[in-house]
């Protein structure tokens, strides 16, 4: 079984969309610098989306190039359209990612098209990607995997159908999102085994909310069934400005905790991790981060876990 | 597999023994009433210790004979040695747990004794018990069973010698206690088997604790090696107030709501169970209530999976 897990911290994009308070574009540079010091090589920076509807992503295209020289880091950045995939790939993004609802109804909330008119955009920049001269990976979220706060449960099949759509339309990585956090490790594991069975290794990665606190167990499910890659977000602050009842993503410094506790390596240093808290408190001091190690502290078993 | 799950909820016990506030003994017998009216067939009521030490807990001999009678309601009682042992079982107690904790060094912190000492106190405890014309059922918590604030790791070697001392010295169930909040999905897998291997069936339940955040995804961990019986606080409060560093039990609410998801049975009516919540609120103002479904409300995919 296949020992490394692949995080990418989505603080900057999902944990500031809906923050309250707007952290300064300094203090962005100065915590994703933090973040990757920490041991996270991937990190979305931010979406190129309307700076009307999401004022706290206005900067992504300022901070963008500030953030490719931070060694070994893969920096992806959040896009609904081509207007905006190529603003990422000209700002240079290594990863373009692309939210692709299964309801439809929150896709038109979210992207303000139906899910298949949305498919077809991911085909429209695939191809607009492929006659580039830098490579940059497409990846999609396909959001609302396991359910929907506007259209209720969300059918597995419906999952694989679009999972294999957005495969074909050219996305290289696929991930589902648990946009409302409605997931539980049943539904995880069923809509999973899905959209394996739909996309084979092109379903690579989960991306979960803690909305109902089931959200490290919703990981677990996906750790069980193959999955070696999730997002996460530091103090576990997001949610969806287009999707009623969303709350927080999980939390990165609890993820973390769990899986080296278990044995996986995901190349982060826990201390350097909480530290990078700070910053991101002092910036935002309306919002509450939450984590179980940050309130707790490190256990001494931590380490003695690390080397087993 | 078996698809029913038992639920004890230890909120008067463990939830209030390290409360900021005292919950009078009247809010104690409408919420115990509340807790069962919502589907709670397993209450772990109080504690026969010292009202020293254990101030909260200084009433259970008065709560205890009132609360027999409400109707189909396992009535349980922690105590730490013999004489608290009687007291439980003549006030009536349907269920006495005895704490065994696999440190030594916790054990002498919570019970006063070692581990082995503590063992033959069990074994005292159940030939008193055999003794009795009434049958009262005998459990035993082994604590700090996934690591000690105190100790650090527990080899879990230890853990099944202890599982099976307690099982010779005549405990009718064995739970294993995640006292301090240390464990993860892994360590659990590895101590249910082990423990499971030293005492088979006679291992019934996991007590876990939020500490880390882990605690629904070890508590997934304990199913999914056919663990049927939880315990659990409703608001997530809890903790002992003899091992450094623990902090609150596994939510109830949004257990119920993962179990019942899953398509697991526990008997709970979800909405009457988060309205249990407000007494409890009301009495601990000083208190923070946890629990995300309490937060976000029950979504309405929940009923869906009920009757999938």
């Amino acid at each position: 079984m296949e020992q490394e897990v692949r995080l990418c911290e989505v603080g900057p994009r999902d944990g500031l969309q809906m923050a309250r308070g707007m952290m300064a574009a300094d203090d962005k540079l100065r915590w994703i610098r933090q973040l990757a010091a920490a041991g996270l090589r991937e990190i979305e920076v931010g979406s190129f989306v309307s700076p009307r509807l999401v004022p706290q992503m206005a900067d992504t295209g300022q901070l963008l190039p500030q953030v490719l020289g931070i060694d070994g880091l893969t920096v992806c950045a959040l896009a609904c359209n081509l207007k905006g995939a190529i603003a990422a790939y000209e700002a240079g993004a290594h990863v373009i990612a692309i939210p692709v609802s299964v309801s439809d109804t929150h896709s038109h909330a979210n992207v303000g098209k139906g899910t298949d008119a949305q498919v077809e955009a991911v085909a429209t920049i695939a191809d607009w990607l492929r006659s580039q001269a830098r490579p940059a990976r497409l990846d999609v979220a396909v959001a609302t995997a396991f359910g929907c706060s506007m259209e209720g449960a969300v059918p597995v099949r419906r999952v694989a159908q679009v999972a294999a759509a957005v495969m074909r339309a050219g996305a290289d990585e696929i991930a589902l999102a648990d946009t409302v956090g409605y997931a539980h490790p049943a539904g995880v594991r069923e809509a999973v085994r899905a959209a394996q069975d739909a996309v084979g290794a092109r379903l690579v990665k989960l991306h979960l909310h803690d909305t109902m606190g089931l959200g490290l167990a919703n990981a677990l499910a996906g750790l069980d069934e193959g999955i070696r890659a999730f997002d996460a977000c530091l103090g576990g602050l997001g949610g969806c400005p287009f999707a009623p009842g969303a709350s927080g993503n999980i939390v990165t410094e609890d993820l973390v905790f769990m899986l080296e506790s278990m044995g996986y390596r995901t190349g982060v240093d826990l201390p350097r991790l909480l530290a990078a808290r700070a910053l991101l408190a002092a910036s935002l001091p309306r919002e509450t981060l939450r984590s179980g190690v940050a309130a707790a502290g490190i256990p001494r078993t931590y380490p003695a876990a690390m080397a087993a």
